[in-house]
């Protein structure tokens, strides 16, 4: 089984190996993973301008993947930005999202779950994600951690305090009984395993768990549904023959 | 009052003249209503990768406007691509989308609303988008009319004959009491007064409401709630000052 | 276009006359807007009771207008009482309602708006115009000010510094983005303005809201859908020939 | 116990003392069921507009029935027209809407209800009056019998058979496992046993239930909740001693 | 008319006794009301593994009633474990689940109704059978009394104590406008009427109420959807011919 | 990792071993999974009155099979009968449904799924199953298959020729675009892939899935929320010791 993980930006390639062996280590065995990143884009999603901004260059990528034989791609971003467009672009390899993901494997864990996301930027759509997910009503919040994301690492002891704390309120206030991470940044930074331990609930790692979806619905001969995802109708009718034509430039 | 309306995609210079004559015509006396649009994009937009494709180029135009002194800018597309974005980025100009405006009015004529789409592709992402208004009960259904949007226009008698037989079936079969034309090509065939005719339910136009919209929305002094689409962090705390510096490029 | 605002209730002369003075200066160019008030029923609506009081009166009174030639009828309470009545005995005049419009406009500014209501009488019934309007998801919270109606103008500068005072919490304990002022008499008070520069939220003003909706709606050649407001059936099928024939006085 | 059924509208007093009988044996052992109605009003309520016409008097008339030292008074429609407002004037005596009442024992009894009302008119306000009751999604349809109120009675073999075709298509096609009466005057038919014996599903009758719910209620100790329906606050704070003062009348 | 209530587990014989009797009390003339208990099961209902554990013995003794000529059986527990099976394996005997009952019946009084549970165990499953009953939008607020049930009547003025005090928080906090007793311990405890009063909203007695509702629908005719609870396949086709060969041991 | 199927039920002991065979097939490397039965309980769940009657036994074996060691015990039921019990009894081990599982899995693969389900007695006990997991908007339909359970592997090809035959139904008539299969022996009956290939939409096999289900949770660190699913208060305060006594029996 060969996997994908794409960054949708221009990551620091150091970073980007070190998420490469993490992920390695994560697989099952007969898993490949490979991760990749796009040449332009966001420094970091922190917003959903930056969550459009990272699309175009990413669908370009996850069309190449498919061709490359790979059997399932991941958006690297907590958000699944332009995760249906992916899937419409595509056709036979499947493409996950880590934050819907997520959801569905807290939803399958409790009866609350409450998303910690980076700033109050992206709170907003959190809930419409968990909406278009289904699973509004599963959510007991949405929690804004309010650190940068290029700063999560930069002092991991702090980070991992403050998603404690807020994980302490989420549970007392808002009876949650179960937390996801709202950001592939924090799924790299190893602190679900001691918020877990710390407040005595699951915590989810999107970016683990978008890995164990992934390796599930491939060995199961699952992808997502073409009847749901359709081929853009120019594709599909033949006007255009690749992805790269459907964006005009007249002059 | 001066009003944008912002075509997302490289359209036909003609094209354009006519939609910007219409809007001028339909305009309240005192209102100037400008198009323009961008210079790359998608030819027309019948996927969700169309959508995409072409929010970061009519971000940045937005953007500009609102450097220009425009009072709002209308989205030229009836899904309302990129609308959260716009209006993170922009700090007083209002930013206007002709679906989710459409989907409130009609809610406002009746008890349940069909959307007329273009393509069995944008079904399930119209039924999204009343989802995120706040509006999915008031939905009877989503019908495709399966006429590529670029064609719409080539035939007009056999289109409104179509979009009639469908608003029957929308009718009958789903008990709506009002139509919703998802499609700003629809909107600028002047097709909804003949539909409204040989239907008898109020048939809404997404280019004329989303101008009235506007209209209203500026003369009482209301602009999207900034306290709802915040500026994206860097851009607040200072990290990037410019849209432009978002996108990063290593090389 | 000929607009007539209706005041449900035998309102004060001079209160009537400075009303129709505002909504004169809040029409676009080219609107008459006419302000007229029922002979007797409620001096003030702030309970259920007092909304149904008004009505049969207010539905006579709007059968008139449209045999008058208006365009278009606005009810002036933000509750909306007697609504779907007058879209029934209505053919062609549009009618409109300030509380219906104001949460759609609310609507398309943010994601989660509060109204202010007049009393604790008209909370449960607020929340059940939005369930309604559709719009029961996008509501905040309802809080009442607990200012009497007829008591709201008398000493402007409280009103106004309670509402501030009152939207903080909204913004603060419901993550409110928008407001809602949910009475006509806050909306011919001049308070939106002040509350929106206060607390830098949108703040929408009911009767000004009803205002623009009716001219965007009547400019676009629409009005509420009469397969969703059927005419009341001894009507219809000519049993009765008039309004006052429906009520029936046997002695 | 002593119970009032009101008439809301000016009925033919043949038919008052016919349903005054059904009642008194539907009575259990030591209830006392008076019936009464009101002096003019509707000569039946099939529509939005002649519920709202009926309301006034009503008031009026529950309001004495309090203080004739009534238990408890039910609504003589199905709509509940009026029912928030009755409850706000009242002090101790209870007040039953047979509309509410009958929807809510249908959800006691399966999983999904079909609505029979009368005309199409009052299809969209008995899916709200279920939506008010918090049991929208209990209703597997709301189906219009398109008999007139007033001739219901007139051929009760036609009447009888047109429900039962309607019920099997609500079985069929919309999946009901059970109906409710949406009229008082198809209660009064005795059509509910025989449909009950045609159908094998339970068959509500309004009228009925709203007394069983009376006399459960008020044997039970309970009326509604006084921290729901408030007493306008013009009688609270002792502005008008009566409800009468709440008309005014300038003149 | 003659009704059982079913004590689903090993009650000890006084307390059986004694609730048998306050059921004589409270039972309408003309109604005969036994009481029996199963012979093995839970002491007390706190879990959900305790609710499961009772329904086997139960249905068995369910289906003896019916065959021993009741009208209708009450299930003695709040969180009316096994109700869906028990209509499942009758034929015309009604069986009533005294949760949904007294749901429904707080949803009749007033907008939002707070349940108050035993124990922190069975606040999500209280939340279930509120879903499950169609009214989740009825319910303020889950409390739980943290009172093992078999100590609630130990002392029974500081069971009361903790009731007021819990009440005025559902009241204040969450808005709740009526209460419902969530266990039949809490029913047979004569609490009710002092919440009641101290607290001036309706307090539903589980116990009061089913045996309320289960006359009500006997007197009118009505039992559950045999359309809603089906006969077990096996039982329907004649593959078995009791309900005890549907447990099988091979052995 | 060792993985417990626990088939809740005296299945013929061949079958077990058939079963066995095939889990083992689909377990990744470093998978044990063993299967196991109950002693006595239903021949087949096809009715509510099954799925309780094959509980406690259940529970009673779970509760051994985390002594014995086991990191994951799976439900053999797609209607997931009694895990919140199993849950409850259970401190680290984690407890998988088929039924919840599979239905998120459904949910991440496309827009809308239904749900293939054996007998009209289990469709109303399905939607109330998807609504318990927060997915009841996914849901496109139930629809029941009425083959009975022991019969569904006696005659494959009709098996599979009806199975596709009502999931044609769902894509055309309910819009789905994703199937679930209902019952667990529909899942060991390789079906699913010959249906994807039929169908052309994702079939969803609620055996596979629960397996992939547990091993993801698992390698991922994570179990059920104990905060969701407390310990039964009699066991969590020392009252009894062992999950045994909880079964009284006072003669």
């Amino acid at each position: 089984m060969k996997i994908a993980y794409v960054v949708p930006g221009p990551m620091d390639y150091q970073e980007v190996v070190r998420r490469g062996e993490l992920l390695k280590q994560w697989a099952s065995p007969g898993t490949q993973v490979d991760i990749v990143r796009t040449s332009h884009g966001p420094a970091s999603i922190e917003s959903m301008y930056e969550e459009y901004l990272a699309i175009p260059e990413t669908a370009k990528m996850v069309y190449q993947l498919e061709r490359q034989g790979y059997d399932a791609a991941i958006i690297g971003c907590a958000g699944d930005p332009g995760l249906d467009a992916y899937r419409e672009i595509t056709s036979g390899m499947l493409v996950v999202g880590p934050g819907a993901s997520s959801m569905h494997l807290a939803a399958l864990l409790g009866y609350r779950f409450t998303i910690l996301t980076v700033a109050e930027n992206t709170v907003a759509s959190s809930y419409e994600l968990a909406m278009k997910a289904g699973l509004r009503e599963k959510v007991a919040s949405v929690l804004a951690v309010e650190i940068p994301v290029l700063e999560l690492a930069q002092n991991r002891d702090e980070t991992l305090q403050k998603l404690i704390s807020i994980g302490k309120k989420a549970i007392q206030q808002d009876r949650a009984d179960c937390l996801v991470l709202g950001c592939m940044s924090m799924g790299f930074l190893h602190v679900a395993e001691d918020m877990q331990e710390a407040l005595s609930i699951p915590v989810i790692n999107p970016a683990k768990t978008a890995l164990k979806i992934a390796e599930s619905l491939v060995s199961s001969g699952l992808t997502h549904s073409k009847k749901a995802y359709l081929l853009p109708p120019k594709l599909a009718n033949g006007r255009v023959t690749s992805l790269d034509e459907l964006d005009v430039n007249p002059t």
